[in-house]
């Protein structure tokens, strides 16, 4: 029996996620290799602005922009500050879809939700530049498989993908409008961030206080805080990496 | 007789506004499901940098991005104060253009310039996220749009979306170059702009004296100040919002 | 003969590159007219990020991300400090690689690495926006060329496109990382950039000494400096345009 062959999609998925930024030309240089790989290729961009080098953002802006997608779709992610040293890249079967980029960690989230169907340690390329693997080695692993190539030619398997270690109860993310979304779960009572106690809850914003923090469930499924007209990022002086105390939920006699 | 039916375009095109800024995964998160829906659509962004709940920016920005797109095309807009509020969610057939978003008067500019054909308040779907209504009703709308699904099956008619009061003589929007876009028409005689009173003219900033503000007839159809060489929003201290006077035409023998 | 007909692609591809800004509704115009005129095509932005009337930058944007396209692709660039004056609208073919813009040096370096096969002086579209050629002249001529349509019938042949005077020995561009990209070739025996001489060599990040500069040929086959783990742009106070002085190889036996 052979590889598993990979049916193609007509009009196959990749998207990218980088530290590249919107000023820098290699995002198209990127793309002109995947579109020579796999014409039909339907491009997508996550974000080109995840803070340089930060592979803690990267994996959790990569796991929130991917997770609708579905089986066959192609997700490259270049944060790489290990970019031409002898750290392995990795191409991943995860549930049906493929994540293609450097093994330092960058798949953590990703991998926390749904398990390896199948790895590869990507073969190096001949002529690839030292300092642009994401056009050389990653964009064309991602062509590849959107092209249907099976996962298992483009390298050697592995089961062992680097993760980070655990991030303590934090701010994950900060949004557009300063609403802090945490790594936290519910059942809680509640969060202090910085000196805030935040224990007023409700459903959305709308229902909720204006000018005054509350949590919700957001639509990833974390604990986050808002300030219904206002930014939580200012009124709880809180920023990515800010610490954040669990309130234990108070049990009532039917918990 | 049915609803009229919409005949799918083959590579339909959606675009997309929103003020989730550059930096969110959200975005591509509705795209993952606009495209779960129409794998086929062209997706185009307008912009995701309208500032945080200017829904008069946003009014603004999506008809001048959207309004060179022809018939079939679908236009989702996500800039939302009221998510998960009562306030509706629409879907408008506007002289054949779809457009999609919440009923906050962010169609406002689109409707000044043509007239609804048809209109639904969106039905509710089961399992949407309260705060992320961009991905799990206005963008399931669009793709549905964009696949051929008639208007009239989305949801209940509507025939009164939310308008934006109007605005007073002022700065719409200023571009890249600092150029002041104006809500005003022509003929004028000239604007005056804080203390500075601009009635010189011309077709193009080539005719223009350089570093003299001088306004013009911009491509929107607009009247808007310009400074060659220079920024007419430092020179002239104005920004989104600064208020115009208008200087009116003095009557020649002709007029 | 005719002209030689341009056997279109089935997706050709369409990259755009300007200085509008990602705010800017007319990047978003300029897309709805290339796929009036080619629906199939496949639209890429290299960057809207110029800096404001920066041929320069643009020159080196354009060609940086255009270069790894291949032939029938199409890269449209409007950065034009001269729009709505007399100078040139320009189509040409570039080793099969067609480029649109105005007639300003913006296509300086890419001729410098490939040669016109040819070139058209765009005729004026009737009715054209005189402040949005982008729009009404560059992205209709871009729309034709994606679909196939022949350079030559697009206007008068042309041979003398406007060439940008060479730049000094300099910093062409920083990268997201700070690195600093120079326009020097290899081989050299370091650079100077301010007050800092950089001798040290390696060809990737990996290889050299964290938070020392060092310089390495990247991937657009210049010299650029680096900094492990830091920022060359903060730690040698340098920018685009900064003066960088060449420092000699020393002759081994060996060359």
């Amino acid at each position: 029996m052979g590889p598993p062959y990979t049916r193609a999609m007509s009009r196959p998925v990749v998207t990218l996620t980088s530290d590249f930024g919107a000023g820098s030309p290699y995002v198209a240089a990127m793309k002109a290799v995947i579109l020579r790989g796999c014409p039909d290729a339907t491009l997508i961009d996550v974000t080109h602005e995840v803070p340089a080098f930060d592979i803690n953002q990267a994996s959790f802006l990569l796991w929130a922009g991917t997770r609708d997608y579905g089986p066959g779709s192609v997700h490259l992610a270049v944060v790489d500050p290990g970019v031409g040293t002898t750290r392995r890249g990795l191409a991943l079967d995860v549930g049906g879809r493929f994540y293609v980029g450097p093994d330092n960690g960058l798949f953590s989230l990703v991998l926390e939700y749904a398990q390896i169907s199948n790895g590869v340690a990507l073969s190096r390329q001949p002529g690839a530049s030292p300092t642009f693997e994401g056009r050389d080695i990653f964009a064309v692993a991602a062509a590849r498989l959107a092209g249907g190539v099976p996962l298992a030619t483009l390298g050697v398997s592995i089961t062992d993908p680097t993760r980070l270690p655990p991030l303590p109860t934090s701010v994950l993310w900060v949004d557009n409008f300063g609403n802090l979304v945490t790594n936290l779960r519910a059942p809680i009572g509640g969060v202090r961030v910085g000196e805030t106690l935040v224990t007023s809850t409700a459903q959305t914003y709308g229902e909720a206080e204006p000018g005054k923090p509350f949590w919700y469930v957001g639509s990833l499924g974390y604990v986050e805080v808002g300030v219904p007209g206002g930014r939580a990022d200012r009124l709880l002086r809180a920023r990515v990496g800010t610490l954040v105390e669990v309130i234990p939920r108070l049990s009532s006699p039917r918990d």
